[in-house]
């Protein structure tokens, strides 16, 4: 047995076949107990084989004497308590057998330009880090505590144990850096309510894989969770449960909170104007009333554009979401409407005609979303909103961030070369809609994306800020969110976060991968295999 | 809010489709606190709205005073435990708000006729009972005490809870009893080493679908598990960890008497020739050499045919099997033997002149597994063996039971139709791969499996024994086994137990289906989702 957290096994079985070959399998073992065993890997690094023993009870956090950051920075100090646990699992458990050699202290010290403890990240934050590991002590520079928190990280993916028990690291040297400044990881709390606990643990996985951004997908048609101080009927009688399956103002927070102390921003999406069956039944007139010939048929549509109420309500509405969410973005939706209701509607028509619409309901809708946008610009925040936006009309703040979740990967890159082309921002999730399963090693598509490779100019590259994992919820709840996300939203997070030549070979990501699952499955994420094999510490919970 | 555990909302959202009509809501309505709550649907049944409140201070389980088995029944005393605790989770969870309407006793009392009480269920073991509830009891009769506790199962199912918490149970006549006697579940302990934890949590589910097979398919190649008395060296080197990652022997006296309590048979699976490469580890001698040109390559293929020591060894792995294991089935795998390395071999090819084999490997593989089977027989226990013997053989012993697992339902429809024909007993489980997940609702395809939908007579159709859901451990383990299991096998187990023709519509069963998912979930099984919507009580943990 090597002391690797993970072994595999090339497996003749049924529907097998062997996925990897022994070179990979040498790779595995010369380099994991290096920055190789890192995931995401760093952008630059040099390791060596000479390790330092780690005892926990000889194991200390520091802030460095030049650091801007000191003693009782939030984040910071409650980043070591749960590092200290992560890195020695068995100490503070009590499992297994720990045989130390020797005494020797051995020190992690922090140095941040900016004592930002008590702000939020924000899409400018810089997550650089430089990290130092030698003898006795590891020195961890970084511009912001954020980017300090990613090289926590990063230390912590760095410590390994023999089979004796013993913790090591190597010495090793790294500097790194986000490839994109958007990482997100999209959660759908609509189709199905997700409890706040569930949200929390993802947050914990998130940081894991060095993600950045939750997307809280919080409304949509099938259920309004979020309880608006403003309009609580919405979550009232919007909700699967109007006490148990809702939002309150404190787990809002507790969310909001608990990002923070990961460095996770948190971009709440109200969309509007189509998913929004939900909100029909808390707010009264905010619909399109749909019409059988010249009479209601008693259903509803997307929000009614030609009413000034609907843009009063959603004035007051999203002046309470840019208060409750501090992220300087807020998602406005504006895909997939529905425009059969409003062409059945008397009203809608006639406002077509006075607006010289003519019979393009592409019209209306820029129209509305327009409005939006402007309210939130009004409110100071960013707006982001999905690619059929821009499908239906050019015109758009520039300011505003687009949303590229449609179509094949020769469609969405015509559509990145098209909208960086009008100089606009886009954020990528077309190829990462992670809640699409398929048997099989399914990572593999996620790992081997291309984000820049569209035509367009330097300019036009720089202007994808990102990408995005999509779990929509149709078939997604508590029982199996973990396992569905878990590797296989990493593998996005590689591809988000590396250098693209350096991690180019998904045969090569593999056994790295598998690696990293253990690790997961260790700090109890309920990750899924990739493929045949085990891992040295199984995860135990049923 | 209706007082369902249930409530479903249809979604217009991405990649959405409504998925049922208003008229199945309203069965749903109606319906969920009668049988039609039951999953699997029983045989026959009548119900009516008339109520009994339940108060679990006053609720009790009795023996008959005709009664075969009573007090001290193992079987049934630990099942009224259970039960109890299934049927009142509030109670003994001390969640929830309960209000009691009077304090009437109410009483469940059993008669069996046979008291088998420390005996194990086995394929000739009557499941059938009959449950009547009315007013201050409910009259559960059987043969068995097996039988019983699949009406104790029935009966918790028909208790539900109103808004205040207080249990119910609708005035009922239930006569059940299995369509098929062989309804199992694969669980691959090889490709991936499942915690026993994880094989006894399944083992509960399944009783709460009324499986009552666990196939274990133990060994394999990636791994050896199984800790042999006789030859310790099978799992000391063949397992994926010598200490960790195998079942000893009080382990598999755990799952078996687990299963036992539960009604449920075990099934051990040792695979041979193919799927033997953990074997050879720490069995030297027992696989072929394969050779490149007229030299040995190093590697090794199936189970060497033509050594006697072979079949010493079998025998004595046999003979320990088949005494760790109460039940009359021994699975003898026997599929996908890859012959090149056979052929490779100078050894292998003289004895197929020898035997007059000519250049046909099949007769070879026939002539193994026609001594393996005759080992088993000899031990008095029933062979059951993967199709391709069949295939390659038709001479096998009558006792035979011949195992499906390959083909489209044309093909294996035929292979019905052949093997029936033959006179040979067969079990079903090509079309319950369920390891083969698809995005969307795949449980439909095995809901509307139909397994005797072959041409032949109405003796052939008896021939069929049952069908198995087959969990193949490529891509599962304990950290995603569940989810991927439940609610997906159920649509199996009930096409297994109940009538067809009652049973027709895929559409009737999604209401029912979601219902019975939310029971999983409150009994704390991690059953996924069908659809968009909730259960009144989500799963809370993470």
């Amino acid at each position: 047995m090597c002391n690797m957290e993970v072994m595999c096994i090339v497996s003749f079985g049924r529907y097998t076949r062997p996925k990897f070959n022994l070179v990979l399998l040498i790779i595995l073992q010369l380099s994991l107990h290096t920055v190789e065993g890192v995931w995401p890997l760093p952008q630059s690094f040099t390791s060596s084989t000479e390790r330092y023993p780690l005892n926990p009870k000889a194991f200390y956090f520091g802030y460095g004497r030049q650091s801007a950051a000191q003693q009782d920075c939030s984040v910071l100090d409650a980043a070591f308590k749960r590092y200290f646990s992560l890195i020695f699992p068995d100490y503070t458990s009590g499992y297994g057998v720990l045989r130390f050699s020797g005494d020797k202290p051995f020190t992690v010290e922090i140095r941040v330009d900016h004592a930002d403890c008590d702000s939020y990240p924000n899409e400018n934050s810089s997550e650089r880090y430089n990290l130092s590991v030698s003898a006795g002590q590891a020195s961890l520079n970084a511009e912001t505590v954020w980017g300090a928190l990613r090289g926590l990280e990063t230390f912590s993916q760095l410590v390994y144990q023999d089979d004796f028990g013993t913790y090591f690291v190597n010495k090793t040297e790294i500097d790194d850096f986000p490839r994109f400044q958007f990482r997100g990881i999209l959660l759908d709390t609509s189709r199905h309510y997700l409890p706040v606990q569930a949200i929390l643990k993802t947050l914990d996985a998130m940081a894991y894989s060095k993600f950045n951004v939750f997307h809280w997908h919080i409304v949509d048609d099938p259920s309004f969770p979020y309880q608006s101080r403003t309009f609580p009927d919405l979550s009232s009688t919007g909700a699967f449960h109007p006490m148990t399956h809702i939002y309150t103002q404190s787990d809002v927070r507790r969310v909001i909170s608990h990002a923070r102390l990961w460095g996770i921003r948190v971009l709440p999406e109200f969309d509007s104007p189509g998913h929004t069956q939900s909100w029909g039944k808390g707010q009264s007139d905010l619909l399109t009333p749909c019409y059988r010939g010249s009479t209601p048929s008693g259903t509803f549509g997307p929000v009614n554009p030609v009413l000034p109420s609907t843009y009063q309500f959603m004035a007051r509405l999203f002046k309470e979401v840019s208060s409750v969410f501090p992220d300087s973005y807020i998602h406005l939706g504006g895909d997939e409407v529905d425009f059969s209701c409003w062409k059945s509607n008397p009203d809608v028509r006639a406002f077509m005609q006075k607006m010289g619409f003519g019979g393009d309901f592409t019209k209306l809708e820029a129209f509305y979303m327009e409005k939006i946008v402007n309210i939130t610009s009004a409110l100071k925040k960013t707006s982001i909103v999905w690619q059929d936006v821009f499908d239906y009309h050019e015109r758009i703040p520039k300011d505003t961030v687009l949303h590229i979740w449609k179509g094949t990967p020769a469609s969405y890159k015509e559509e990145l070369s098209r909208m960086t082309k009008a100089g606009m921002r886009v954020l990528l999730a077309a190829p990462w809609y992670i809640n699409h399963i398929a048997y099989g090693q399914d990572w593999r598509n996620y790992y081997t994306v291309q984000p820049l490779n569209f035509s367009g100019t330097e300019e036009q590259k720089k202007l994808v800020i990102g990408g995005e994992v999509c779990m929509w919820g149709e078939y997604v709840d508590a029982t199996n969110l973990t396992p569905r996300l878990w590797p296989r939203a990493s593998a996005a997070a590689e591809r988000l976060w590396s250098d693209e030549k350096q991690t180019s070979s998904v045969d090569e990501a593999f056994p790295r991968l598998q690696d990293f699952r253990c690790k997961l499955v260790r700090r109890g994420i309920r990750a899924e295999p990739l493929h045949v094999g085990h891992c040295k510490h199984e995860y135990q919970g049923v």
